[in-house]
């Protein structure tokens, strides 16, 4: 508190992009580049191989300092399911590669992508999350992303949106357009 | 419908961010930058002068084929006061170079950064947004943000989100935070 004007004026956030809509990811990309911009160094990881794609793969590749990582499968079909045991090793595996980057204290910015999923499957628990986010260095940013953040979660974060679908382009028989969807 | 397989498979989306939280411009950037690295040729003209700020400028130097193009003012403080003259005039001409981009065909993606913001403080009339959009080139894609979409517009359009704000950290008097929020 005695320096508040100095070095420790940066409050690392704990960010959350939930909800049904569009966005989540994209606006976790907006804010990467956005970071990247201003010198920030970003580390993302993500939950689903293939949430990201060849559009901001080859729009990472002009950033030095942008390490992208993606450890998950693709998206799980559960239904009322268990979830299998290497489906949970893998979910485990990847919020310890997270943690690793959080509390390495060599980002600015950490983006969780998708690991809301993991959480809202029981694939991690909410817990694991939360006991590596109460060690997070100060000045280091975290994004989390993907439709129901659990309400613990919300209650450790610091902003968090829900991003709500009004209307997809689905509901008129339009197929995902590459480049803007994917 | 006869060469749906072939070259007019592309369908030019008109997407809207709006709603009172985070993450509208951020998803437009996101949308932009994955757009850049499918090969895609980008144009965003800025209804609000400093809605996009350094981080963004910085990134968006790294790639030829985006424009950006800084038109309005900084946000006005409008009450219910009738919009001045000067104010009307150049949302008008904001829109005329976001029309101009729009209907040449050259760009992919055509991003009007917060006209909802001035169609919703009536600088600018629903009716010259619709019938620009509606001469559209059917491939090109249109991203409109800003809060408080008009009807008609949400109408007129193929995917809407509505951004919502769960928690923000002004709540817990923590300053907007460099290279995250701006």
């Amino acid at each position: 508190m005695s320096s508040e004007e100095g070095s420790s004026r940066r409050h690392g956030l704990i960010i959350i992009n939930t909800g049904n809509g569009k966005g989540k990811t994209t606006a976790a990309l907006g804010t990467v580049f956005r970071a990247l911009g201003q010198g920030f160094k970003v580390a993302m990881v993500q939950f689903i191989k293939g949430g990201w794609r060849y559009g901001e793969l080859e729009a990472a590749e002009k950033f030095a300092d942008f390490s992208l990582e993606p450890m998950g499968h693709g998206f799980l079909k559960l239904g009322d399911a268990e979830p299998a045991r290497e489906d949970c090793e893998l979910a485990e595996k990847t919020w310890a590669r997270c943690a690793e980057k959080i509390l390495s204290d060599e980002y600015d910015l950490v983006v969780c992508d998708e690991v809301n999923y993991a959480l809202s499957y029981g694939l991690l628990k909410v817990e694991t999350v939360l006991a590596t986010l109460a060690r997070k260095p100060a000045r280091v940013h975290v994004i989390l992303t993907g439709r129901d953040a659990p309400a613990e979660l919300i209650e450790a974060a610091d902003l968090v949106t829900e991003m709500r679908e009004i209307k997809h382009p689905y509901q008129k028989g339009i197929k995902a357009q590459r480049g803007i969807e994917f």
